[in-house]
């Protein structure tokens, strides 16, 4: 299904090339004040426009539908819209029956039995993350005084990431990259054993951004080649600091009172400047295909904020879980 | 909460040291035959008594106490029990108040306001994957002839896995590992974009199982290195084949007639035979534990099935919900 | 939580006097054939102008803002939404502290921490019920060729409904009534034992629907008056058809081959034109309150699309569980 | 599926004839005090033994296998089993193909392709009820001092249950009733607009325990037949008490600060000691059943309890959702 959480629930909806995206928030709490210009900061870190990123411009304005009166949140949902203006779906054309290797062009088809929008890439468009965004932002709010943090600390392998972008830019291709994310100021006591465990759902949420191939938390993939000796964190207060965070402040499932640390492995964007092989739909014949449209050379780029939003939105369903966010009466 | 499924809906429940640990089965499809000799091979695999797992033996015999009529399903939710016998608790008591580094116990104790089954881990023992893995068993049934196989290739950093253990053993310390698992014969279209991808829900089960503090989808991490003109998988047939698998056989959150391959990093067992210092519950003043107890110097030798069993349950649950899975009638 | 449903999952949002109401339907599977005036004949029964109910006019024109591509909806969420045009706030400035009895204004009010939006009954309007009977347009397509049906059968304790409607107006009062709503054409098999029986499902969604205080199937509440040799319907064909239907198509949870039968009790509606007794949610003390704003003396008129809507959700929703709706290839 | 509840979650299962029935109970509160004999009495009430119940005599011995240690919940999901001793499935042997009029048995063949579990009704059994009733009793442990109190009004028509029951046994026929539920205590705000009304979750869970066909709250049925200014419940203190409650203490979904009431009405036991004519199951052929095993002239005797618990087990949900009960602390 397109939505996500408990007490703080998600639900997107949208196409790239339709009249526009969105996200209904069910669940933000009554007496939170809002204004569109609060998403501005995050909406534009999402946003293309830099080098490495796609020519095509949205204004991304969030228009709020629903659940906000005289300033505040009221308590019934909060829809929060974007519409699509620069679309230019001409270029599409072309590959609606050649599927784009790396995209979802193929399983789409097949899945929807031909009745998908393929339309730069209809629903499974990295631009349905713009309601993400939006809904972080309200989620960034609930958690307050913790603060979430990410950045692209690689692209392409290297920690230079402007140099590799521009590389790849002049290649005719593309680069992914590694985002890290950390969170300060979390109470003990979020995230369950098992199924709710927080790796589950910060697992869960972030697969679920377009691109992301991988999640780990501390030491991650590297903590599996040490000895438990050295990965264990010694507990050094009665407050849950540690003296190492190899386990990224989490165990059993459940903040330590340490602080979140997890890195997310984004893969190159798919859509290069060059023809590359695949087959027709319709005849399962070979053919070529060149990905026109407008894309970013790196979308990495653009994946922090929603890396934050996404993180920020499975701490606040649980704090709200665990009566950590104070009710708010006029 | 302790659920996890839409359609193939398990539960778990039981302490490492209370009566039993078990699981329910809720949508498991009628006409299954079934009888508790079915599970032998797969707990066989996950139980101890291999150099490097714990000197706990458990029969895990199980017991199938619902569901279950003339030798097939019914339909009804099946619940399946395993009575915990050779339990020794004393060993226990000395660090009730002592919480282990890299355990549960600081959390536990805190989440839970002091009333939690501390006894081995409690609920969140390992000992609740044994249910796991009973209803793994069903669901390969399920979604055969689809066929799910994970292997531990690397421990303590070696793909030498009997040499690292036995290392481990001698220097009282233990290890972690990676363990990769693969899928063959999968249908186009299990998944869907965003929060129900096929990345999304295998990452929210893997980070289930406790230890995992990593998950990569074919290239994983090292793909985030590549370029697009070599990341990008290109399809050579109408079945979806394609030239590599750095996708790991999804696109867009769905399978896409690949291979479905995914690598998991397993922390080092928490639990080692040396006196580690910690802080006191009651008092927040530091001291020491030793984790006596019984352990495993490398539980990730038991990880494989339940890998192979979350991922069997993952897909038995998808193909369901794709009308994949036909109907029987006696 | 404002969404129901598992496979065609529906989620309702807006404010009376807010900028729009709508729902998003995810689930629905693809390939239907769609446009805005498939709407037309559903949304005007529900609509107003006629006499006993609001002089307040909607256009009700649905804008299908995601889901729909060439005519068919695409298998990603469909959402639709509803503009609010004819608001007149002013009229309910005057109760924004004195809660019309029988309202929600005095609960929302509690359970918001005084941020609700106020006018017009904010997100507890019957206006929101615009999105269901869109859902229920959808819905209806999908279980056909079963046909569900709702009628008024009695207002004010009369069959003569017209007549006791406009009593009701002279009277400057209101009146309710009940509604019958029958199903043709179901398959046996759809609802389970307990949770998930079709009288929990449907009596669940039939309760949503605002003003809603009884429901009863087949015989109901006169039914616990009969012997059981009465009561009992002797089955009298292999298809599940019996001598009666005292059980209104349902055992077990389950239908049963006959015709779905229920009805719904439907109170009078809250506001009237007279002056009520109240209390100032300020400071407690006693007071008086005009419903003036625009109401319909009997919104029970209103009630039986709206019944047929929701009866058809659940019943698309379980014959997609049972895979009763066969999957559409272009 | 067999579960039902957001924070407070019930689990289902077992059969009537197999090894036992139970529940799973995933949300309970660390901390609560608890022990076998706190059974009891409630289950004494749901027993069979009095005159107009069923000759069958089941213990009903709580065995409590998980979430328990030290006399305190744990915070880990409760499991509750109650073993099956006197089965005797012999009777039943002679309707499996011939489905008993009123019963599942029809659907129960149809739904899961005649591989149901038909004894005794197998998992359509009134005896899961067992668990509900279990988890009503920590339900109401946990909602103190809110007090529910359900008591059977009626039965076959008429308000002298015993002498109604007893000329139904003389009869070899049965009779149903009418329970009615009534609550005090709560506190304003429990409940939701739409989908989560507390009418949605309450005639939900009503209509999920085996035979009622009616809910109705407040004045119900006959409040349809009311005028508005004769309805609507006049507000008379800050508290929200009412001089009416004919709205059974919600509006909008929501408790409005006065007790909460409504009715349900069971259906007469479908078993009787008649033959009654059927269908042969395999040929269609019509047939003869009569309903040995042993049952209930009027099951509806045992109704009260189980009415109580599916109360509080969704006020209790409500209240945890709420924030409206405290965490204990050891």
């Amino acid at each position: 299904m397109n939505s996500f959480g408990r007490l703080f629930k998600i639900s997107i909806f949208g196409e790239s090339h339709g009249p526009c995206v969105g996200i209904v928030i069910d669940g933000c709490p009554a007496g939170l004040p809002l204004t569109p210009a609060d998403f501005a900061a995050d909406l534009a870190r999402r946003t293309s426009g830099r080098p490495g990123t796609t020519a095509r411009r949205e204004a991304d304005a969030p228009s709020i539908l629903s659940g906000l009166f005289e300033g505040s949140t009221t308590g019934a949902p909060v829809v929060i819209l974007f519409e699509n203006r620069d679309t230019d779906s001409r270029a599409y054309e072309s590959f609606r029956h050649f599927p784009r290797p790396g995209q979802a062009d193929f399983v789409a088809f097949h899945k929807h039995g031909g009745f998908n929008d393929y339309r730069g890439g209809g629903t499974f468009s990295g631009r349905l993350t713009t309601g993400l965004v939006a809904a972080g932002v309200i989620a960034k709010r609930l958690i307050h005084p913790a603060v979430v943090e990410a950045v692209l600390v690689e692209a392409g392998g290297s920690t230079d990431v402007e140099k590799a972008v521009n590389a790849a830019v002049k290649a005719d291709d593309s680069v992914g990259g590694i985002v890290e994310c950390l969170t300060r100021g979390l109470p003990v006591g979020l995230g369950e054993p098992f199924f709710d465990s927080l790796e589950s759902l910060l697992g869960h949420l972030m697969f679920s951004i377009p691109g992301i191939k991988g999640v780990e938390f501390g030491a991650g993939f590297a903590g599996s080649r040490m000895r438990g000796s050295e990965y264990n964190d010694v507990i050094i207060s009665a407050a849950g600091e540690t003296a190492t965070n190899n386990a990224g402040g989490i165990n059993g499932g459940i903040t330590n009172g340490n602080r979140l640390f997890f890195r997310v492995a984004v893969r190159p964007t798919a859509s290069i400047a060059r023809s590359q092989p695949t087959i027709d739909l319709r005849t399962g014949q070979r053919g070529e295909v060149q990905a026109a449209g407008r894309h970013d050379a790196c979308f990495a780029l653009r994946v922090p904020v929603i890396v934050e939003a996404a993180c920020a939105i499975v701490v606040a369903d649980l704090m709200l879980l665990e009566q950590r966010i104070p009710r708010i009466k006029r």
